[in-house]
């Protein structure tokens, strides 16, 4: 049995070691030194370059080194094998950090008290308490349902919005087109936590930033292509949003000249909301490689027809 | 029973609705239109000036509309006269928001990140998870022990250090002048809560900051008097504390020409972590007299040979 590691931008010495522990008795290659392609059975898949999975004739699982897997179905030659997506502590963990230190950033008017600090001024602003503070999570899965969980821990006013109906202990959830509209209304602080499928490209565009109330936050830590930049640039400066935290973006790295890097209301981090942890996904992986073998189902599958 | 409102920084306009409210039937009177002093039974009191409480000569109980009572105790001339402090549920809140945050900040290098925004750096650093953050909360009162409760849910690994023995689901208890090397020694993150006592004046000097690991980082939100000023600055020049959060001060505001203002790692708000909402400390207040006039005991006394 033999696993391909398949990653332009994972580490592989970094991997390796927590690979070859986790799943021992199997060879594991690093592309592009994939050796015989017919003898690779596994293979780990981070925005893997296009059509190298169709050429591995024997492969019976992909794993996607990361939660979404946008990357990996955007493969024209995509064979049809299971693909099973990243699901680990390491990584929810991580984006529930980033979610909330993003959301009480803006709630605690972090950058007035900044350019407060620049200009040497001593000046209380009037501050609403966190239960008094509607934030809204687009997309309840695995990362959308722990970062809502920790913000009902500050006491927050959750809402969050998914496909199928959700019920959350304490959050007031929504869900598909019909549910958006009364979710965006009341909606201060939004935070963008949804896969990037063909119905939820460019979900943060004029229309629905226009329908969130005068003021409002965004958080977009899911993919650069939820947002359509130019729309979100607009909003910014009438002031209609009053800040943004942006993780990701629709070209990566973000281009030189992006506005973004200089907007005095946009915080730029390099897709760094939370990384996969080589320790705890090694451990997945190797779960998913021994219920296959025992012949038991696969879990955290790809849904090819709902994209994630 | 007449009450004497006594804040010069608190808006009784904000107040009074509220406490006419919730404390019926009384007259409230706003210093300095006092009248008859010896009318007076119940004084809510901040920062007052010195000297006016021991003038009350009926005078039955002292509410601090504070949590810390510093600033009363510091009156030479005050009565011996029953203190209670405000514990209310909006306080709380609100300093355990500010310190979630601060502690994100530092640990999630939002100071670094920005610093790469403005150099248009588009670069990944390494990063702990909060579970192998060691977080130190030094005050395990009504604020420290809510702020840790918090921070344990976000996974960070919190100690604590108080006076006397604390038990504390998750947190790893310190307590006394023996507890405290060892607490320093494993602390990351330091966060003060404290109350402003002779015995805890200036606890953060040169010797306590240089027995934190290096790049340790600090968050005061207790009082300034906890801080030697100069000693911070020289260990943040060193580089041995890698940033500052700081919300009170030695002299407030903070004076225009201080070295904190432009400090590229420290973070000044001014006197904002927490504030007591009239709404609910009026009914802490009433809670009080009533149980007062019923003969019951006071809750939330304070204990003044302790000093808190
Ligand atoms: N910036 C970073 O560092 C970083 C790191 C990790 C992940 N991510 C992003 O985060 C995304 C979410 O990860 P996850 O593990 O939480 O995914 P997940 O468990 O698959 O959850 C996806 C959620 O989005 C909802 N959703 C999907 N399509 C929808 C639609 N058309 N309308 C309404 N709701 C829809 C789903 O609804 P149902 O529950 O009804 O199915 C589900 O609640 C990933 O896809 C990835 O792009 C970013
Ligand atoms: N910046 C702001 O906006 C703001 C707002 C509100 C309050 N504050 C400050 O926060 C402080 C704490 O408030 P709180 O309501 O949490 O007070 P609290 O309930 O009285 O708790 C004080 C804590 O400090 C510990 N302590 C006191 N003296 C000590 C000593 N010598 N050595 C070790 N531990 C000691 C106590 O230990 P024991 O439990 O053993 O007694 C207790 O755990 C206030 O006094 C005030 O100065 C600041």
């Amino acid at each position: 049995m033999t696993i391909l590691f398949l990653s332009p931008s994972d580490d592989p010495a970094e991997w390796l070691p927590e690979l070859t522990r986790q799943i021992p008795g199997r060879e594991i290659r690093v592309w592009p030194d994939a050796g015989d392609l017919s003898e690779i059975d596994y293979a780990l898949a981070w925005r893997p370059p296009a059509g190298v999975l169709g050429r591995l004739p024997n492969l019976k699982v992909i794993f996607s080194l990361g939660a979404g897997v946008d990357g990996v179905l955007s493969d024209p030659d995509l064979p049809d094998k299971p693909l099973v997506r990243m699901v680990e502590p390491g990584l929810t963990e991580g984006m529930t950090e980033y979610v909330v230190l993003q959301v009480l950033h803006w709630h605690r008017q972090a950058e007035a008290y900044r350019a407060q600090q620049e200009r040497r001024e001593w000046r209380q602003l009037d501050q609403k308490l966190a239960r008094e503070r509607r934030v809204g999570v687009l997309g309840l899965g695995v990362l959308g349902a722990d970062a809502a969980r920790v913000l009902k821990e500050l006491r927050f006013d959750v809402a969050g919005w998914s496909r199928s109906p959700k019920d959350l202990p304490g959050v007031t959830c929504f869900h598909g087109a019909a549910g958006l509209p009364e979710f965006l209304a009341r909606t201060e602080i939004l935070v963008c936590l949804l896969p990037l499928t063909p119905e939820t490209a460019g979900i943060l565009n004029w229309e629905t930033l226009a329908a969130l109330p005068r003021g409002a936050c965004i958080i977009n830590a899911a993919r650069g292509g939820h947002v359509d930049e130019s729309d979100l640039l607009a909003e910014l400066d009438s002031g209609h949003i009053a800040g943004a935290s942006l993780d990701v973006f629709a070209e990566e790295p973000l281009a030189p000249d992006h506005p973004f890097w200089s907007h005095p209301r946009v915080l730029v981090t390099p897709h760094v909301a939370a990384v996969t942890h080589a320790r705890t996904a090694a451990g997945h992986i190797a779960e998913q490689i021994r219920r296959f073998e025992a012949g038991l189902p696969l879990e955290d599958l790809v849904d090819r027809t709902r994209g994630y």
